[in-house]
């Protein structure tokens, strides 16, 4: 994606083209990593230069100057997708931690017996519930108002979701002690891939002032009456 | 509700049965108080001595011994009940929180310009949505299968509602500064009715055992395969 | 205090003059309260006006012009005497808290015996520590340099203390249940008290944005060299 | 460390003894990793296998049977030790945090103008600072008094200040983006090695505990008068 028409209307000047990896003049400067593990998960984010590369007009997709709109259109179906996936790593992480704290004994009775562990197992499935609903809401309101009626629920999840697993899979590693800050179990590499996602399509910090602001417009209005 | 039984079965004990407050031998030695508010919102919780109380056979409410079980149905639709009630108490304080941040100025500009504050506004939206929609699945479950079918859910929301509604509404307080610990909102009030709900019907903490213990039940059905 | 020269410098525009409260033309139109408690515990806070009101001039305190300076002088002290007061009263929630659950049985055994309450009591020991010494590194640095060298600190701990105590004496209510938010522990005052103190001298957020300032006033000069 | 007596009382059980690598029947099986960082920070963690090994009676540190003492004689110190250092990669943190926000611009200002983050940077500093005097008071107990002395303080410590300086690395890490979970800062790295700690030399959760037996202790002998 890149700006095609500087001059235009602000949600304008973008295009989104498709270069080949192959193509004279684009070059992988170096790739980049998400604590520790190679970040490979999605194809890898990289460092990449472009020096006088040509690719034909046909690689153009849809019309001049629509990259915005691209974008944005895949923005909210992106998000939700993030967050299903993230929900699905809350669940592994819960089953895995349960499986742990019943089999492995300390201090002479299973970990499963401790009442702070039980609070972790307690909160996980609270924590992933509420959040699952919520993103189940939002699918529903994307699919029957579209994305724009849903602006503020996929804000939340994008939030939400992720902080649910990350809480989830946080714990799980705490019940598994050393060998759930290694590879023995995918816990280490699933906590870091969510790590990213309160980053990856803008940070929480930005989804929460979405939610906010629209929030505040609801209040703007009920107090004009 | 009294022992009638002492010898019967463990949950046949009790019977349950209506004593007019003027009956001879009915004595309120005290009433209580919640955070420094006369306990009259239910009715109020008083310290009652009954002394050789005689009434009527006809006030005993279903059969002799029914009480545990009479008591028992009422406790899904007991718990979903203050938790809508706590969904309510929290969507009114996000409600004045708005309004109050929208007119209020501070260092020279409105309140809802604040980024931490946008924040609460925004984390209060996140809480009330999430908690009620996990109230509205537990409704579902009770009105599709009964409590039994919603035992995890019940427990969840008993936490989850009030504690959505307690933050929602200790940030609007803050947001309102003396006027949110005073009389002059009703935010004080609400603060601390939603604080016994961290008590009333069990602990926070004996609901999240319950959806741990039925958690790791599901996870030992599981682990049999 | 009153502003005396409205057309002075910033902060020489206040005055501060004592008004005994019998001379003509001061009402005390209500009293405020906190929670539900009467605000009576520093003398109450209450709307007061003051028409054609006057006093000999002997009443006035320092020199005219000086009430911003008064003010300020007494702001340092004044919030490390709040926040001694919190720390104290989360000492005596946390005797009150373990008292209570090595006397208290549920479940067949001590609620000491129960592992997130344990958490609670070693959580609240940490909290009370780190804000005790931190209360105490501020009265050194006041001792030493005067309240300028330790303008951050006192921000610090006017949010730390109340907070350490806010949580001991929550968890306290919680380990006592309906006894804890009710007048037959002192717990439910205590708690109303000390939410005030989120607020009293300024919020919170006025503190912590003041602790930011000089945070990043210092990294401005690591920056610059 | 190995048990060369197992009849022996429970603590003298255990010797300690020098194992040079090379020993022939020593083999490292594998080595481990942590998130996907090589665990090589501390000479690593690897699984050895010992197949009829030998080593000369002089390899034994100290006397037979004192394994368990040796390893109780370095707890302390080697506890504190981690302290200090998760207390520097906070400060470290906090530093590039705060040098971030300075210099990165979005939404038309420098981030050090949004609000959130300033709480991130006050709350990061009352963290710091915190952990830092109960870890400095820690250290002066146990030169004044011995470990003994100082066990409540010292488990406080190993929970207080990777909590600290995780929340901080974590804060720091989303003011960077990205370039925080990359290798393009130190701060996932050191993310990585403080989330180890939350583990190392016992888990959090175990700390907690002797934190409450010590305060549940006093308490017993407060309540005994």
């Amino acid at each position: 994606m890149g700006v095609t028409d500087p001059g235009a209307e602000r949600h304008a000047r973008h295009s989104m083209i498709l270069v080949p990896l192959d193509t004279p003049g684009v070059t992988v400067q170096r790739s980049t990593s998400v604590f520790g593990y190679d970040d490979a998960a999605h194809g890898g984010h990289g460092e990449i230069t472009f020096a006088s590369v040509r690719v034909p007009a046909d690689n153009l997709i849809g019309e001049p100057g629509s990259g915005f709109a691209i974008a944005q259109a895949r923005l909210g179906p992106g998000r939700i997708h993030h967050c299903m996936r993230a929900i699905g790593m809350g669940e592994r992480a819960l089953e895995l931690m349960t499986s742990r704290v019943l089999e492995r004994t300390a201090f002479g009775q299973p970990l499963a017996r401790q009442g702070v562990i039980r609070e972790w197992i307690a909160e996980s499935r609270l924590a992933l519930d509420q959040a699952r609903l919520l993103v189940l809401k939002t699918a529903w309101l994307i699919d029957h108002g579209g994305t724009k009626d849903a602006a503020s629920e996929i804000a939340a999840i994008k939030v939400a979701a992720p902080r649910a697993a990350s809480y989830v899979i946080d714990r799980a590693i705490q019940a598994y002690g050393g060998a759930g800050v290694s590879a023995d179990t995918p816990l280490a590499a699933m906590w870091a891939a969510v790590r990213t996602l309160h980053l990856a399509d803008g940070p929480d910090e930005v989804h929460l002032r979405s939610v906010a602001r629209l929030e505040l417009g609801r209040a703007r209005e009920r107090l004009r009456g």
